[in-house]
């Protein structure tokens, strides 16, 4: 899908809670507060450095562009709003990732983001660059859960788990970003019946 | 899903090639370009009439309020540019109609006015409204292929033809405005594939 966000984990080599830790996370604030204030066409690494009260040595060292910085940063804050289950049932963790995802994106922050990220692709077509890094990565977290549905035997083998995983969440985006008609969790249970095989209720199609 | 767009369509009582006839048309591609050129806030019909050298009240006596003008020009548009087929095939049509909205969206023209709808609507609730009257219309028309396919014992009775649109083309709207994948004809073939029953090649999930 997308080249991998960047060699070595920096998040791996930092010791949780010491001051470089402590210092990529006021970076990674600082950029997601400048996505909101600003967009992503005037973020710059001096800016986030500025805001953060780091050096600009440190991000130069530590990040290849903006690009990976912004999907970095993203990731770290949709990996605490929308954590992926693992309840040991497909349909329950399906269950919990829309409803957080409902959450997230009903939130005015995810909403913002996600506004401020469309308009200025529009405008600055590297951001398609961050915006594939960021999906593909969030594709392979969520895609853990359909894989261990195939597991358990819940999916037919061979399903294809991005294709899934497109089709869980496509609908909620639409409606959030296009028709504008109201998500909540059970149009998301929904979603969840016309995708899973041998549906608990009557199918709606 | 939404009030119907207005109390009898003009169009309807418009003589075609009329001079009334020709006036609403330079209205309405008066609001495209003014949606394309400032977006939806800055909309008024004001500006409006001026740009289409039409008078401020043969638009207050034709449109209810600013939502039902940009609602109706965008259908315009959109007529033209999506027309919904009738083959008696219930693939061929979803294919043709696919095919069609991603050449739409594809478009400079689409693409920007879809942009600017979006980042708008953060800034104006009442966008809503608009893009909620130019959905259910939208959704009725391409409904009808839903309806003669269950018509024809393609698709199961009780089909929910809005939710079968819904996650017809919400695929593509997450590849073109989130996460930026490519999108083609296979990929619409892909999805068709996957909503119809009695697949024609072997299904991917």
């Amino acid at each position: 899908m997308a080249a991998p966000l960047r060699r070595g984990d920096p998040q791996r080599r930092l010791r949780p809670g010491g001051r470089s830790a402590r210092i990529n996370e006021a970076i990674l604030t600082a950029v997601v507060d400048e996505l909101l204030e600003s967009g992503y066409a005037k973020l710059s690494f001096e800016r986030v450095a500025a805001r953060a009260q780091a050096h600009k040595a440190t991000l130069y060292r530590r990040w290849a562009g903006k690009e990976e910085l912004v999907a970095e940063a993203l990731l770290a804050q949709s990996g605490r709003a929308i954590p992926v289950p693992d309840t040991g049932s497909l349909r329950e963790d399906l269950r919990l990732l829309t409803h957080a995802v409902i959450a997230h994106m009903s939130s005015p922050q995810g909403q913002a983001l996600l506004r401020a990220f469309i308009s200025d692709a529009g405008r600055v077509p590297e951001i398609g660059v961050a915006a594939r890094a960021y999906w593909a990565e969030r594709f392979t977290r969520a895609g853990a859960i359909v894989e261990r549905g195939v597991e358990r035997g819940e999916l037919p083998a061979g399903t294809d788990t991005a294709f899934f995983i497109e089709r869980l969440i496509s609908p909620l985006f639409l409606r959030l970003l296009v028709t504008a008609e109201p998500i909540d969790t059970a149009y998301a249970d929904r979603i969840i019946d016309a995708l899973c095989p041998g549906d608990e209720r009557p199918p709606d199609t």
